[in-house]
């Protein structure tokens, strides 16, 4: 071999040996995928960004609202001229508005409660009043109702215990609530349920008021007149029209009966601001509240009951609206019954610049580079569906009825579906199918932060490192990977994953944007640009991540799901739930010789109203043998595909589209028809809201909440169905294998 | 043996396995002294300690003051009417007064702090301005300064590392820091340290304002203008007149330059009310505080510095003021030179009310019962000297001026100091020399609770339990034993524990008298009876509780301290110190790992200015052999101790005496007559006040503030100092066994 021969091979395998391993590609469509993607990061334009920006928050677009179809059309528009086949899709939804509104302290020092937010002047479009929707909550009941008010805390469960050991009841009252500590619905469901007839929630300024920061405008944080808008439709139980559950609300679609709607509040509810809230806190008598509910007004708060009584009388107009859902496709140059789903809502309480429009214009932008790569010849395998839709904000309006619409098709097509909404500087957050925690790593490297220079991946490590508790650091240093966060709800991937078993993830850049805004006025262009990310730099970062999700979802050879990591991830949370059982068992057994001790009552303060808690049922042997082996087949099958795994880039392309069939449609096993306990709508058996956080997600759910709940029939009989669900998410593994074999 | 001698025999045999054993006496004696102690509980009568707090708290009684003077006149009449030997010890300290007090802000938005409590006229004694003290802090400097301000937060040394990684100086400076997280004199030493100028202390509304509960008079809780008064002497370097270290300041002792007076403040000090803290805080300019240094003011805390200028003028009247202590004393009948000494202050901030006086009325009580017992035949073996101390406020003065001018005698004759200081409702809370904590469990099992009628042990036990962490109680159910608290600094107890060596106690119970009134002239007559102990069963309940410390200790055949307690709980705190050692060695290698790899670099806000902390020294291991060698030999012979002493009580007395001088003396053993490093007043290598945080409790001191100051050497050299003092005390200890055998 000549010396240069030699020089040229050593240069050749270096370079091939170092290539970039893309998983899901073979090397040489490794390459060009990354190709693209330098293309792809080099043509997005911050500037684009700020224009949509600017249009779309320019007046408030909320459900019905003009802009609202204004800005469907114009992202229609958008989305066609650059090349995607574009519709809008309709749908006709119960979407109530305010008709009238009041609440008044009555007696010796009455108040009557302002209920609206001031315009400052230097936020051009903080004073659009007459085109803004009044402050309410969506899916309040009608009421006219008069008593005695309650402070109830969170208002979630536990404060209900801790008010019956105080002796307070709230059996004919109104509650008032801090927002925050549960999704905002829980609170007047939860005070439904103990028999309050009204129910009214402020913004405490320690939450996202003064406390955190500077006010509006010297600040991102909430003004003491500003109000969080927002639904309290009780969407645990079903999310969507609440007059079309499983279908979707087109025109013609039969209907129930407004009456007959169980997610609609039983009782009339009203948010209001701090400054509001502060002559009704004051009116509160009975003792002071425990140290960990107190807010930070200048007040001592109590629990209640009032000296004076309140008066709250809601109306409301009970209309159907239209929803504009914008859907664009690209057809798959391959396999175009393979889609990929990429969305982001469009309506906003307001303005919403920041919530939803921070999350929107990056998909905007997205799209907008994809078509132009199109053009060039980047022509992805699989089709590519993006989607900005109507409706989130009352109750994922738009989302689940297109959902529930097309579901037969999705079950049969959609690969994965890809959501963001709010956006801002800071740190990537990622949560998600975790089948998709390997592939969603790899593209964690390839992303770089634009305030430091490093990968996303390294800065949230930072972060996590430098934040966690002392104790923790040391084992957290080295360990860069991102563990996905399990999904709850509160964005639009609630359908495709919790109803259709539609593997998913929820994206997007924060903690750096902290603010105050949420769901009121001032979330606008102008504090967006000034608070959230000046620059749109964080809008860029994310529709470079999200994008190389799309696009890598959409041309890989083989889909890049994991099951290990799927596997690994659910027997943690058998473990976790076997402790919780464990713990439960512990702390009830200790609860009760504490109380059969008398210790209650000797160590409470005699001139304290207080009922010490009662003996509980002791807790029972649950049987997890069933879960266990099903868990123990699944770990044996996950690691044989993961060793063959790396074989599938090199397989015939037929045999490539029989295995990605079965890859995509694995989550779909982990649906089941019947449902969560009381709630069918949900049927995944891993992932769901909680019944009583409503945000916060409950893993293995059906099991971990019969636990919480005390019902230990329903923890052992979910068992048994996870098992199942395992056994048959199993059987698609073994299938993969077969296939890779 | 005839059928009713049978019976006889039986009912004396199970009378006497049945008569209650007390530590230290023989089961005759013990019987005499039960019964002595029931008639005392008997003639407990909470009339007069309502009628003495009335006198004492009816005008201000501070240092200097006519009814400071009046009180002690008053108090030994009574101990002089009760049958004690009484005399009023005098000594003249120096006691500084405001002249002039100025605090203002300048610039645009000028204010000038009230400086102002108001009366309320619910409260008679709160309108006695003109006798009352303004509000200042003792042992400020003079001083005219203007300069911007920078908040704080508690103004402890980890505040001062956390603004200077905020990028924040406060070298020319005034600091405005809120009271709490330390003992109030570490603030402007610590800030004077740290090159500022002037420091004004406020009560943040957090703390003891209304965010705790309703304010004066609706509760117990600070107002908007309510003050704490109180010293800010150098006292973790040493108490008592700072002119006079280490004598007693008689008329004619030899006394410093006060500019040589090491412990008065360098900077002016100013304490103020929340309602006057507001402006200035409003003031600050400059990042937002981190989340733990907010306070509940309704505002957005800020660092500073200010942007507008603070104005302080202090000028103080640097007079020499008269102590009045007042010493009574019952000579023993068989040891009148082995000394049980009582004690709590009279002099008060205004009307002192519950501080001092909620104490002081229980000694008082306990004092007339004992002497009405005296009459009746009970003799204590040994003197009692009950004290009350003028002058605790300022700076322990009158207790650290009689101990050190009688430090001879007392050396010689001091047996245990037992020390009392505010009182209320609540549970049992007691600290001291471990030697004394069997003893004190059991007088726990022999007083019963006012308020639920159990022994005040069990209603402490009930109250730990229930108050626990979730995770801790299942291992603190059954456990009734009260751990005693390690003293740091306070009150009266100070110089005769750590200057001396004499074994103390401090005693009170609390926990359900909580209110904001300390220092300030809303601690009155009308407050407490209120709020604090109405109906004064828990000033009763401390009369029986000190009173049979008191009194068993005086008439105890042998003296009921345990070696074993005190073996128990250093080898504890040596085990502490080594995993404080271990761990601060772990977070260093954690800390400079994380910041080799600049992961506080990529984890901070751009947009922030924060500096990364920098590399640490590598902590050293240290040899603590020598210690772990002396414990080792101290196990063994207060076992072997433990195991003779109950044969103890069956001794001649003659070798009971000798015996009892080695168990009283043993503490003098721990105390090292070079002092702790850099202040050689503290003595004691157990216990001292931290010198960073002034109240709270350092436990081998020499060793732990070594270590927590990362000065290795120091702690190194303090481990063979407490290694030799344990040795000491090792050697008093075999002395008792060859006594015993």
């Amino acid at each position: 071999m000549k010396r240069l021969n030699f020089v040229l091979l050593l240069i050749f395998s270096f370079v091939l040996a170092n290539a970039q391993k893309l998983m899901g590609f073979s090397d040489a469509d490794a390459a060009k995928q990354i190709d693209w993607e330098k293309q792809f990061d080099a043509q997005l334009n911050a500037q684009n960004l700020d224009t949509w920006l600017q249009f779309l928050s320019s007046h408030p677009h909320h459900v019905g609202s003009p802009q609202d179809k204004a800005n469907a059309e114009y992202m229609s528009n958008l989305f066609r001229s650059w090349g995607y086949q574009t519709e809008i899709a309709s749908y006709y939804v119960l979407f109530p508005t305010p008709k009238s509104r009041l609440l008044e302290l009555i007696g010796s020092k009455p108040y009557k409660a302002k209920l609206v937010e001031t315009g400052v002047k230097e936020d051009k479009t903080t004073n659009q009043l007459s085109e803004q929707l009044p402050t309410y909550n969506a899916y309040s009941a009608d009421g006219d109702v008069t008593a005695e008010l309650v402070f109830v805390n969170r208002g979630i469960p536990a404060d209900y215990e801790e008010l019956e050991r105080m002796g307070v009841d709230v059996k004919g009252k109104i509650v008032i609530a801090k927002y925050g500590g549960s999704w905002r619905g829980i609170k007047p469901k939860v005070a439904y349920e103990h028999g309050a007839i009204g129910c009214i929630i402020y913004s405490d300024p320690e939450d996202d008021g003064y406390t955190q920061g500077d006010v509006y405008p010297e600040g991102p944080f909430r003004r003491g007149d500003g109000v969080q808008r927002g639904s309290v439709m009780d969407m645990p139980v079903y999310p969507g029209d609440p007059l079309t559950p499983d279908i979707g609300a087109t025109k013609d679609a039969k209907r129930l009966d407004r009456k007959d709607a169980t997610t609609i509040m039983k009782i009339p509810v009203l948010p209001i601001s701090y400054e509001d809230a502060l002559p009704f806190l004051q009116s509160l008598g009975g003792q002071v509240v425990p140290a960990a509910w107190r807010g930070s007004l200048p007040i001592t708060y109590h629990v209640g009951p009032s000296k004076e009584k309140v008066h709250i009388k809601l109306e409301f107009n009970w209309d159907q609206k239209q929803l504009y859902d914008v859907i664009a496709k690209m057809p798959g140059s391959e396999f175009p019954d393979e889609w990929v789903i990429r969305g982001n809502h469009h309506d906003g309480w307001v303005n919403g610049a920041s919530d939803p429009l921070g999350g929107m214009i990056a998909e905007l932008e997205e799209a907008r580079v994809v078509g132009e790569l199109a053009k060039k010849g980047f022509r992805p395998k699989r089709t590519l569906v993006y989607c900005a839709w109507d409706g989130e904000e009352p109750a994922l309006l738009g989302s689940t009825e297109w959902v529930e619409d097309h579901q037969q098709e999705l079950k049969q097509k959609a690969v994965a579906y890809i959501n963001s909404d709010g956006n801002g500087r800071g740190f990537i957050g990622a949560s998600g199918s975790h089948t998709l925690e390997t592939f969603f790593n790899e593209i964690t490297n390839d992303v770089t932060d634009p305030q430091t220079g490093v990968t996303i991946k390294e800065r949230k490590y930072a972060n996590t490192v430098v934040n966690a508790d002392k104790t923790a650091r040391s084992k957290l240093i080295g360990n860069k990977y991102i563990k996905l966060g399990a999904l709850g709800a509160g964005s639009d991937y609630s359908p495709f994953l919790q109803h259709l078993g539609i593997a998913s993830m929820n994206l997007g850049f924060g903690g750096e944007n902290q603010g105050g805004e949420y769901h009121s006025i001032y979330d606008s262009y102008d504090l967006f640009v000034k608070f959230k990310d000046p620059g749109f730099q964080y809008g860029v970062a994310l529709s470079k991540t999200a994008g190389r999700v799309t696009m890598r979802l959409a041309d890989a050879d083989v889909l890049p799901f994991d099951f290990s990591t799927f596997y690994k991830t659910v027997n943690d949370y058998t473990a976790e739930l076997k402790t919780l059982l464990e713990t439960t068992r512990a702390e009830t057994e200790t609860e009760n010789k504490i109380i059969k001790e008398k210790l209650y009552d000797l160590a409470k303060d005699p001139k304290k109203q207080y009922k010490s808690p009662s003996v509980k049922e002791a807790v029972p042997f649950l049987n997890f043998s069933n879960l266990e082996n099903a868990l123990a087949q699944l770990k044996e099958s996950t690691e044989e595909f993961q060793k063959l795994y790396s074989k599938a880039s090199q397989m015939a392309p037929a045999k490539q589209k029989e295995l990605n069939d079965v890859l995509y449609k694995a989550e779909r096993s982990l649906i089941n028809s019947n449902g969560l306990p009381r709630r069918s709508w949900f049927k995944h058996e891993i992932y769901a809201p909680g019944y009583y956080t409503g945000y916060g997600v409950k893993t293995l759910p059906g099991i971990r909440e019969g636990i919480e709940q005390r019902n230990w029939t329903e923890a052992q009989e979910n068992i048994e169905i996870v098992a199942k669900a395992l056994q048959l998410y199993n059987e698609q593994v073994k299938q993969a294998i077969v296939l890779l074999k």
